[in-house]
């Protein structure tokens, strides 16, 4: 696993400590306990605690601690939800961590142009939860209830991204803190836009390392008049592959479409009790007109019966439809309780959709043989999906079986023209595969807008590259 | 008109201007004539000839000539159809222009991920012929036959974009030439990646000022299955502007929406003998299935007759459409015709649709006040519309004028919420209004970005900032 190590870094500068406990006071906390809590996310990566953590209200105070940060050339890191899957948030070198999570507030719907404008630390949840009466919803749906920063930083995407695109498609504009504390604003309120550089798309996928998002403006989008959602099982992964790849190649509007294999299955009925048929599935949902939606369920179900899939099970009311996408993003966990005390390596492979069944079917003959427990869930309509190795981590050996699979996945993934991370960045795990992917030239380029931006390298070190 | 005036460069060295022949042979001349031609666009600019062009036909070429040129760090600028509006190809401190028309070969159509690559001097009507028996098309449509080498540069959209995003959206990977000559490829076959920095957007936009692209790898579309293309007259502009934001806020898929003033009307149906009432119109395209296209299209003439609108005129035929839209496509230079010997200044503002009216409406009465002879014509589903103001090029005072005229509508689209380009990029036109836009500390960002990659200035020197 590599780059995980954390450095030792040096003892945090007095003069730093004490500007910061003078401008933030109580929120700033050298605590033993806080800097734990803010050294670890979802991912296997042992903890890598900052040496302090400040918790921010506004973009003011994140500029102020990011210049009192640059002052001293110490570190900082943006700390959301603490959901990554790829250890972004660990202090790999000390410093400090800014936590956005007070930074909670929705500043504005602007419903007549489809807008949101939140605070970093408002979740997707919370947003919706606000959007309810509006007519109107945000689709990123990354499983995890990330804030809607943390998904800016890391490019997030998920179940509904087939349909409505990733938060590349869906950031419009954003405040950025600069690596000195500046503070700009990228993108207006228009649609569209070909004055300049694209800042904001710059930002969107830079995991912190380029500044740090304060605030994101979002697009919204219609709440569909009709929503259907529906369970079919396929004898095999290959069979819901199959299917998968027919509609998308017949431009069928699908709203999400997820895979889910028998061990995914057995795991959600385990800790959700659906009562599932312990087989591959497709959870799929569609979204349009209520003719519309009959329309595309009608074409689906036709091709699923043509590559063996069962008659639909529908989930008629949004309470049902409720509890299956819960099941859903209760995955993850649910397979982690299925081997207790084990952690996860997660794959993020996606490749392009046409050679999508090539790259699962060999994936899942290769974690068959290797007699480590797995289970694999996908965003398959866009060709992106995960395979979750449960490792014990007291045995290296189940961990550098896991890091190989995933090496050998990730390879094959690039060779079918794929990328190796579809939605949950680079993060400390995927840094050689990124050079692998993008080539050398292409991460020098990389690294001279980092060297430009963050001239003191104090943005998240040690992410992305090292 | 800031920053038109070329300075006078030094003579092209010698050593370039022979290594540049002992690599290209003929395909490099200085001919007076060919640099002429060169030297300029459709803006209203006076020419400014490079010193000599290269007729590139492979990315090698073009790495090879910024490779040349990098040594001697004269300027280069990459040329493709000449339609660009905002002087982006004026070598205004002269240097080499690559002229990219013959590297006109589709590279590749992958039918079965919706994906083409196509060499940079590709037009989007020639891939458009090449789909046309794939089921598939690419829609992104600035009206002009463009390449898509230089719609990546300038972040084109057009007629489509309402319905299908812009460059932005739909260029999925790009080859790139660097400032020193070497090659990268951003981007996979991917449909997203959280992998790294988003270079493909660094790119798309940055209008030959950060590199040169050489390739493009673009998404397209399934032909839908259903087309219908309609024209509604209102009794005045603001009438067809209402009638649009409350289609758009209506969710109505929409896939074309055009505003075109009485102005426009009367250009086009004396260039193309069409007959259309001359009142403002909206000329509206659906797609969809027979029934979806069916069901909006009502939808939308339900809308268009609450605000004043006709009974729709229908293009029942692919004839009589594509003869509606070539008139569409026609209305700047049908325009121009109306005066003969006048060059149009263009302006290209886009704001929130809710604040269209408002745009819209003021600027209907400036230019009405101002006497100049001008029409507009409009995406007015995204809240673009264009202004050309018809200048004679001889009387300096008309030159003023318009520009007065770009500059309050511009700083009122900013002040609404807009950009100062929904689709042209900035050239040499909007350099103020960037900064403008986007603040000092953004342009000093850009500026940091261009400084990295590109340490001499050699790229399309002169342009987005001076």
């Amino acid at each position: 696993m590599p780059d995980a190590t954390p450095s030792t870094p040096a003892a945090l500068p007095a003069a730093l400590h004490d500007a910061l406990a003078a401008r933030f006071g109580a929120a700033f906390s050298t605590a033993r306990a806080v800097c734990e809590q803010h050294g670890r996310d979802e991912s296997p990566f042992d903890a890598a605690p900052p040496q302090g953590v400040v918790f921010c209200t506004s973009t003011a105070d994140v500029a102020d601690a990011v210049a009192l940060c640059a002052a001293h050339a110490v570190p900082v890191i943006a700390y959301g939800a603490g959901s990554s899957l790829e250890g972004h948030l660990l202090a790999v070198h000390g410093g400090i961590t800014l936590d956005l999570a007070r930074m909670n507030q929705v500043l504005d719907i602007a419903a007549e142009d489809m807008l949101a404008t939140v605070q970093a630390g408002v979740t997707r949840l919370q947003l919706n939860d606000e959007l309810r009466h509006s007519g109107l919803f945000f689709p990123i749906d990354p499983g995890a209830d990330a804030t809607l920063g943390g998904m800016s930083a890391t490019r997030a995407s998920g179940t509904n991204a087939v349909r409505y695109g990733t938060m590349r498609d869906n950031v419009l504009a954003l405040t950025v803190v600069l690596a000195d504390g500046r503070v700009v604003r990228t993108g207006t309120r228009a649609r569209k836009s070909s004055a300049g550089y694209d800042l904001t798309r710059l930002f969107v996928g830079s995991e912190g390392t380029l500044g740090i998002v304060t605030e994101v403006t979002v697009r919204l989008h219609p709440q569909p008049a009709a929503v259907a959602a529906a369970v079919c099982s396929f004898p095999d992964v290959a069979a819901a592959v199959d299917c998968t790849i027919a509609l998308i190649q017949a431009a069928i509007p699908i709203a999400r479409c997820e895979l889910m294999d028998a061990h995914a299955v057995r795991a959600v009925n385990a800790h959700d009790h659906l009562g599932l048929p312990e087989q591959p599935l497709l959870l799929m949902e569609f979204h349009g007109s209520a003719a519309g939606v009959r329309e595309q369920a009608q074409s689906v179900q036709a091709l699923a019966a043509e590559h063996g899939g069962s008659d639909f099970a529908w989930a008629d009311t949004p309470e049902e439809r409720s509890r299956l996408w819960k099941a859903r993003h209760h995955a993850y966990l649910s397979a982690l309780q299925t081997r207790p005390g084990c952690r996860c390596v997660t794959t993020d492979a996606c490749v392009p959709i046409s050679r999508l069944a090539e790259s699962i079917n060999a994936t899942v003959a290769e974690a068959d043989a290797s007699g480590l427990p797995y289970f694999i869930v996908g965003h398959v309509g866009d060709g992106n999906f995960h395979v979750g190795y449960l490792i014990d981590p007291t045995q290296p050996a189940e961990r550098e079986l896991a890091e190989a699979l995933n090496a050998q996945l990730v390879r094959r993934a690039l060779a079918l023209g794929g990328t190796c991370s579809g939605e949950h960045g680079v993060g400390l795990h995927k840094q050689q595969f990124l050079r692998e992917e993008a080539g050398d030239d292409a991460i020098e380029l990389m690294r001279a807008i980092k060297q430009a931006l963050d001239p003191l390298q104090i943005l998240n070190p040690g992410k992305i590259f090292v």
